[in-house]
């Protein structure tokens, strides 16, 4: 069987915003797997903001794409082709399968997911690494006591969503910053958040002081830029910044914007933390079946942005993210044949 | 008898650099002390980095002083009158007790220092702020391990010149950043650093490449600035950024710079983290037993920089501070008569 696979590979690096014409797209016969191997049709590709730090050459948690390359990407696909023992053909698998419509794969880095307990786009969402970046940062780095209150930046992405709601499942008041007042609505509404700024329309430092009158005893920080600093002008004693992105200055054309009043961290004797969420890789398991108890529940609610469309779509679908028009978890759903 | 007391007080709230008409000098007659106070002559004032943030508006871990205040400053003088059970009449005592010859106090916040042990000016120095500042800030914040790596910014500081000694004294590799050829060599053939990177000479990034080949485990910052940002692009995997000070940035006459590359704590799984020194309090006598021990033993060398003069001075020498010119612990003693 010679199939046809569709990439996008990486063509230059971006500054600034990236563009379509930073990946090239290219048709080529798809390989077959070797021994030890198997191949995946891919179906669902997870759109991150930190695709875009992997464009940049330079010192990271992980290694750049090079030019050239097949961009990086999560996914989700079933095997269809199979010389691996632990993957048969039929199999719905996760991996770091690129922006592809066909990947080989050994095996690292890849697990079955069961799409009776939930859809595959849940499994790149809530169940996914978003889900497991918002328990292990908020939990874990954040260390979020009940009655404390507890802001999220990008409140309405992926990661944001499910942090500011494993906030309120642990008892605290969680308050979420997001960009437009239907955005705002729907944290409030349909996830249970305290409250909701919305950054673009309102002032954010007025707000925090109405919402967080005690201060903020865990910031969740997906975002950076000018939303960091309001809220380290809001922090109370002791208080923990959990840096788990900076969406706002990743397509920064100059030097990205560092927090110009972080000194207020000594002020507050507060702490501000980095981490991977590939360092907790022995707990994923453990993290994800608590979550997917929640979502059984219905303490936790999941919210997927799944655009239809081919391996070609990728440059402008992932463009949504930094444009701020999806709500959710952003997946790109390949369709066609096999 | 009456006394007349010399006074600096706040006049203005600088921008940028300090100048000596920010305060206003003026000699009144000295108050007598009430029931439960005493009042003490002044004989040594302590010059620290932080007092350029006091003269600002607005919220910090003290509150400002005022306008028409008398300059803040910690100090040493001998007790000449006491209506204060505790302190008696030739008592040396450490206090807050202002940029003043004469101060009233009712014992908050002062103590009796043992002049036999060391000589006054050591108490404001290794014994005193300086000296707890470092030993907490580099052993409860930082927390570094014997054969770990410590960077020390501000290292010919008074601060800083005991947080290197301490992580040399603690089984530390220690690397000092200081501006000028001279410290540096007093932090390694004095002080006994490892290493000293002078920042107005040199390539901070290739010196720490070449001093710390395997990043760095600590970071005691008393500076903040590009010193800031140079060594968080050469941290270690979960590094250790406290958070002492950060002079290079308290007389910006526009925003302070924050770190641009702040996200590097993400890469390397660090934090950063702030302290205030008064929070360890009941801690102090602890801890300057410990830094006393080092002092007779000769692990660690303490070296003060006294200014002898007059009141009126006090501005000038402040200065001494933000021009790099002094090395060790700046100290005003009061010359004159009662």
């Amino acid at each position: 069987m010679t199939l046809t696979n569709a990439q996008c590979r990486l063509a230059s690096r971006p500054t600034g915003l990236p563009e379509a014409s930073d990946w090239s797209y290219l048709e080529e016969p798809a390989p077959e797997p070797g021994d030890g191997e198997f191949r995946v049709q891919v179906e669902y590709i997870s759109l991150d903001p930190a695709m875009r730090s992997w464009m940049n050459a330079g010192r990271s948690y992980v290694p750049p794409v090079e030019i050239g390359e097949v961009m990086r990407a999560a996914g989700i696909g079933r095997v269809i082709d199979s010389r691996h023992s632990d993957f048969d053909v039929g199999d719905e698998v996760y991996g770091v399968f690129g922006v592809q419509r066909y990947a080989i794969s050994d095996g690292s880095g890849a697990r079955r997911v069961d799409t009776s307990l939930a859809p595959a786009q849940v499994h790149l969402g809530a169940l996914g690494i978003s889900g497991l970046t918002a328990y292990f940062g908020l939990l874990e780095v954040g260390r979020p006591e009940p009655g404390q209150t507890v802001v999220v930046s990008g409140a309405a992405g992926s990661v944001g969503s499910i942090a500011g709601q494993i906030a309120r499942i642990k008892g605290c008041r969680a308050i979420g910053i997001a960009g437009g007042a239907q955005k705002c609505a729907w944290l409030v509404d349909e996830l249970g958040f305290d409250a909701a700024i919305d950054y673009k329309a309102e002032d954010v430092r007025a707000q925090l002081r109405e919402h967080a009158p005690d201060g903020v005893d865990v910031f969740f920080d997906n975002v950076g830029g000018e939303v960091l600093e309001h809220v380290l002008a809001r922090l109370a004693r002791g208080a923990r910044v959990v840096l788990s992105g900076a969406i706002s200055q990743y397509n920064a054309t100059g030097a990205p914007r560092g927090p110009a009043n972080y000194m207020q961290l000594l002020v507050a004797r507060a702490s501000m933390t980095g981490f991977v969420i590939f360092d907790y890789a022995d707990r994923y398991a453990e993290a994800a079946a608590q979550l997917a108890g929640w979502l059984r529940s219905g303490e936790l609610r999941s919210r997927e942005d799944v655009v239809r469309g081919d391996v070609e779509q990728f440059p402008e679908v992932l463009l949504r993210l930094f444009s701020g028009q999806n709500t959710g978890k952003l997946v790109l759903a390949l369709e066609g044949e096999r």
